[in-house]
């Protein structure tokens, strides 16, 4: 069994990051610039917020962070994201989920220049990664793609089951596998809470990317022997056996499962730390107009 | 085995949408228009082009048939789209496709307005699609599922395999079929050249949707009792029992699958007839701005 080590893949990229931003600084070229949003003040925003920001700081990037109070009307919103699209320095934008109830996720992403949202979640770059064109990939996905890559994973041909159907997760996911090319050209099947004999499908499964924000839902007698699994599930559960009384849980029990695979992610270490990569790329292909010229 | 009889259901959308043009009329609302644009004179186009102009007749739509040669330049097939998207008198706009070599597909899709893109092919409503907001959805993906809901077939928690994987058939019927809700909620499997064990994988099916683009493909041998077979495919064979020198046949060898199935669509008559009730549907849903407001 081969751990799939995000942890150390996020590192090389993050790595191979910096020394292009170090060359573009030499050449005189405009550093990569990203903008990121945050409205209000959760806990778990602010945490994700400060990674991505800390993460620029890491390789080089400049960025950007905006605050507005969670009482923020949403066409001040709209305004601040129409002043980050005019800005010719500011190469990519997100706006940190979810947003407040009284604000439309909608409105706000379609706001966003295609040419700009390097998390991949406008519909424009939705529905080009579908037919197939250039397009900003978004960060999980983006990141488990990556993983397949650097691991040299075989995915022709070979049958990748995807548990949960989410717009962000699943069903890129599913996209991505099927389309031609590698990574891809394997016969996907999508399942979900609907799903029956689950078990028996999993067990059909030469990759396994489970995505339902169900701890260790996937247990082993659902895996196939050398199967490859991916794990995008994590949970927060108490503990007794930790410092902070928490700990992160996987959709997959790792011990049982392990023991059966070809490749697995850990949890935390698998999937978790290549989003930041992803984003980190996709601002550096923002800089470097590479999708839309 | 009851016959999915898509000339029948196509009928009788067509008076539904005549009776509610008729209504429209009455009450001074302006009439449905769809432009149509063509590029050359190839047969096959001339004749899709054809149906759909006489279909907006047969329902009291307007029409408007552009033309333009084969050698017409990109700009001014751009400056044409840009035209019709201005006039406010037309609702729906559709090129057909494929378009010669020197015009980029992409560039033309791309600049229609995603509110008159009764096509569905414009990445906006694809991207709309998959994230589930509305969407104009293209024809043929479209068609089948009013086929579903006409004939009230279940889908919710069914084995729907998908054979191919094109961006107008394969990758938007797997999104609706997984998707939440009905026709929708199956567990969907997308097939396609790179697949292994397709018949065994085949052979898992509750519904079964074929659109390879091979006659006959789908053997007997492949369907399990009582499955429900859609069959996209449509390839013209030289035959010497029909006065034409040709026919018609489909992906599935109908006189082995039909005996096996709960439900099947014939070919000619099954899925075809649809695709043009459904450009008409989404022509009706512009005039009356239910996707975009």
């Amino acid at each position: 069994m081969i751990l799939l080590d995000g942890k150390k893949i996020s590192a090389q990229i993050k790595s191979e990051i910096a020394s292009s931003v170090a060359g573009m600084e030499k050449t005189g070229h405009k550093i990569p610039h990203l903008a990121a949003i945050i409205v209000g003040s959760d806990g778990a925003s602010e945490t994700y917020v400060a990674h991505k920001v800390k993460a620029c700081e890491q390789v080089g990037f400049r960025s950007t962070l905006v605050r507005l109070t969670e009482k923020v009307q949403q066409e001040l919103l709209l305004e601040k994201i129409d002043e980050i699209n005019e800005n010719a320095d500011i190469d990519g934008v997100i706006v940190q989920l979810p947003l407040p109830a009284h604000i439309s996720e909608e409105k706000v992403i379609e706001r966003i220049k295609v040419e700009k949202d390097v998390d991949g979640f406008h519909p424009v770059n939705v529905g080009r990664l579908v037919i197939n064109q250039p397009a900003y990939i978004s960060a999980t996905p983006n990141g488990i793609i990556e993983l397949i890559k650097r691991y040299d994973i075989e995915t022709s041909g070979k049958h990748c089951v995807i548990l949960g159907r989410s717009n962000i997760v699943g069903k890129p996911m599913a996209v991505l596998m099927a389309r031609k090319g590698y990574p891809g050209d394997a016969t996907v099947t999508v399942c979900h809470s609907r799903t029956k004999d689950i078990h028996e499908v999993c067990r059909q499964a030469d990759i396994l990317i489970v995505a339902m924000g169900k701890a260790e839902f996937v247990t082993g007698d659902m895996v196939k022997d050398g199967a490859v699994v991916i794990d995008v599930g994590i949970t927060r559960v108490k503990s007794v056996n930790t410092r902070s009384g928490w700990k992160l849980m996987g959709d997959v029990k790792f011990d049982e499962v392990a023991l059966k695979c070809s490749y697995i992610t850990p949890v935390p270490g698998g999937v978790g730390p290549m989003t930041i990569a992803s984003l980190l790329n996709n601002t550096m292909k923002a800089a470097k107009k590479e999708i839309y010229g």
